[in-house]
């Protein structure tokens, strides 16, 4: 998922005995965000949870604002692609329902970093600077289109993927509404439709 | 602005005394939970900056709940209705300048509810019910292209302006990108298209 902050390919990945410490402890912050809030967030409540030493998580994070900005971090997974399914429709939609799956899923680190984006500066700008990576992974999406001659060359690519994304976003974040299955597809073909008759031409 | 608790149109009217109280004391509110946050708000910090008396303003809305509840009734706006300018595309671009405008106002009233959104449960239920309320007044929008023969009778209204508006508030809200004033335009004629091409038939 693009624009997403989220989910299990965010997770920071299994490996040594300070990679198993790193995911309990984020494991612990999410836990405590979703279940008590930003306001109840303190380092010795995320240290209990995560059943690590008060002083390992004090050394390596300093304190909440650390804790945050490694959420971010662990959240940014560098290595993440897009699906390359052969059509835009598909890749747009296989797009869309990853991002719904992270913002439904419990507990969401997508909609736990969007609801922190309205409490913290720096986790605004942290969440900002996350959507424009996330996006410019996804572009590769619009790339191929162009590149299979299904798109023009002049194609916006951000304004496409936006136009196939917002929708999920607007419904699961802003709206709230109960997931729609048949969303992430409805909002790809929308999108794709829009971009083949030049909408997004720049 | 239809999902827009928002702006202008929401404002109570002026009329007499208490209306005038009214409108000083939500603005009030506004202009306290903008600069100070909604950790900060209390009644007391309300009517001084509103400059009425306290005992006025706890008998009439009792605490915080009560000028937030009051501030979303204010924005809920039943009178207001969508531009009818004789095209779906005209229409669906005055609806998204309007909500990219009241997302951009300094303060906004949309901004700051869906803030308060994430922060209080009763904040969410009302905005939802807002935002199902400001949908449904702008159904109009495509019940006319139906009319006019330029849609099929099945469109599914709710997902052609869910298409339309999204976009505004994804890159508004979330993205927090400076405003795009192509924005608007592109997200009615992107939906539009898609409308036209069957996307949104039930």
């Amino acid at each position: 998922m693009p624009t997403e902050p989220s989910a299990a390919p965010a997770r920071p990945r299994p490996g040594g005995r300070t990679a198993r410490t790193r995911t309990r402890v984020l494991d612990a912050v999410l836990a405590e965000l979703t279940e008590h809030g930003y306001d109840a967030l303190t380092v010795d409540a995320v240290a209990a949870r995560a059943g690590v030493h008060r002083a390992t998580v004090y050394r390596r994070w300093r304190d909440v604002g650390g804790l945050l900005a490694d959420l971010f971090a662990a959240a940014a997974d560098l290595d993440w692609t897009p699906a390359d399914t052969g059509s835009l429709r598909a890749d747009l939609a296989a797009l869309g329902r990853e991002i719904q799956d992270s913002l439904t899923a419990e507990p969401s680190i997508a909609v736990a970093l969007i609801a922190l984006s309205f409490r913290s500066a720096d986790a605004a700008r942290a969440l900002r600077q996350l959507w424009a990576d996330r996006y410019r992974q996804c572009e590769v999406i619009v790339e191929r289109a162009i590149a299979r001659g299904d798109l023009r060359p002049d194609t916006d690519a951000r304004a496409l993927l936006i136009a196939a994304t917002a929708p999920v976003y607007h419904e699961c974040v802003l709206l709230r509404l109960p997931p729609d299955p048949a969303l992430p597809e409805r909002a790809a073909e929308a999108a794709a439709c829009a971009a083949e008759a030049g909408v997004f031409a720049r």
